[in-house]
């Protein structure tokens, strides 16, 4: 991809080269302080013309997060060649692979998404969503297509906040920890998933049968 | 608490004033639209005396989510006169009611702290590894005062974000689930902290042997 020159690039090339920009920058700082000026510096383009493509520096903000998060659901996206305990597997290894190689701009990605901006929330809840559907999709595979209790459903979708916040811990680690290599945290968060669906799968519905609802 | 009337109150009465209002305001409001004006309206004082007590409006939305963090700290601390494995459950029991309690201004305050400002993030930080240690000593009491590894301390810490992003979900379904009350989903949550203790103490910790480390 052309950058840093003044080519004349047709609307969509160019859109995709000042995302692609944004997300490179993300590697060294976080979504807010993305600066639009650097960016059209980058793409070798006047600030003006960058407001073109994305009127303001929240659209340009929104188009990074939303590209960002394609990239990590391309990356985990499941070979479906495989068995699907593989599928998890190999599900659970690219998604510690991609945290791991993207570890500052991911960082960045989920704080900015933590932030005050409803749309960049909105993006960051979709992507843990699809990624729990689709392991959701596969649990239902294996048990003929039964369509999951709310219990096993909201305990998949906390497993990625739980694999989320493993990951980053690990390496926020001050040393590698020896007693943790990444192989070993690819099993950690394999296992966990499972241990989860399964101790949600065997928990009691409603535990105290009788008792009058207590939902929110 | 005198509030809204200009009572002479001492530097750390007012101080608690203020930031009580906040964490009233949090409720409706998210973190970054606390405004000092209505603060100050509403405990009937200046903006100006307000700036005395907190000299940037950065300075008191610190102090109200130090108070708000040490406030569910509080809230699920353990009874320690009851055998381990109860503290743990009561613990849970605790923190499901502390979040659907506060539902909103918890969620103000994640996605606060997940925003921009490392200090704010530090104390969320804080808080969670605060939780996670409370369970490593009580779980390390059950194991004859044994460090646990760093697999069983990092599920832990996961656990804490497993939690919340299960409540979050479960309060956000758009009508209580029929099939998940919510004392059943204090047991999923206290299960499932057993299951990924139990899963992770039992992943190899290397699962590779004599394969180079990947730290990182």
């Amino acid at each position: 991809m052309a950058s840093g020159s003044r080519t004349r690039l047709d609307p969509a090339a160019r859109r995709a080269q000042l995302v692609g920009l944004g997300l490179e920058m993300l590697s060294t700082r976080s979504l807010d302080e993305l600066a639009i000026e650097d960016i059209a510096t980058a793409a070798g383009i006047s600030r003006g013309l960058l407001f073109h493509y994305f009127p303001s520096k929240r659209d340009f903000r929104e188009a990074v997060v939303r590209a960002a998060a394609s990239d990590l659901l391309d990356h985990v996206e499941p070979d479906r060649s495989l068995p699907i305990v593989e599928q998890l597997r190999s599900g659970v290894q690219a998604f510690v692979d991609y945290v791991c190689d993207n570890r500052d701009s991911y960082v960045s990605l989920l704080r900015g998404a933590g932030g005050g901006d409803p749309r960049l929330r909105a993006i960051f809840d979709e992507t843990r969503s699809t990624i729990a559907s689709r392991i959701v999709n596969q649990l239902a595979h294996l048990s003929g297509d039964q369509e999951p209790p709310t219990r096993v459903r909201l305990a998949i979708r906390g497993w990625v906040a739980f694999g989320e916040e493993v990951i980053l811990d690990w390496l926020s680690e001050p040393v590698p920890p020896s007693d943790l290599d990444r192989p070993a945290l690819v099993e950690l968060l394999d296992q966990a998933l499972l241990a989860l669906v399964t101790s949600a799968a065997a928990t009691t519905p409603g535990s105290e049968p009788g008792s009058p609802g207590e939902g929110g």
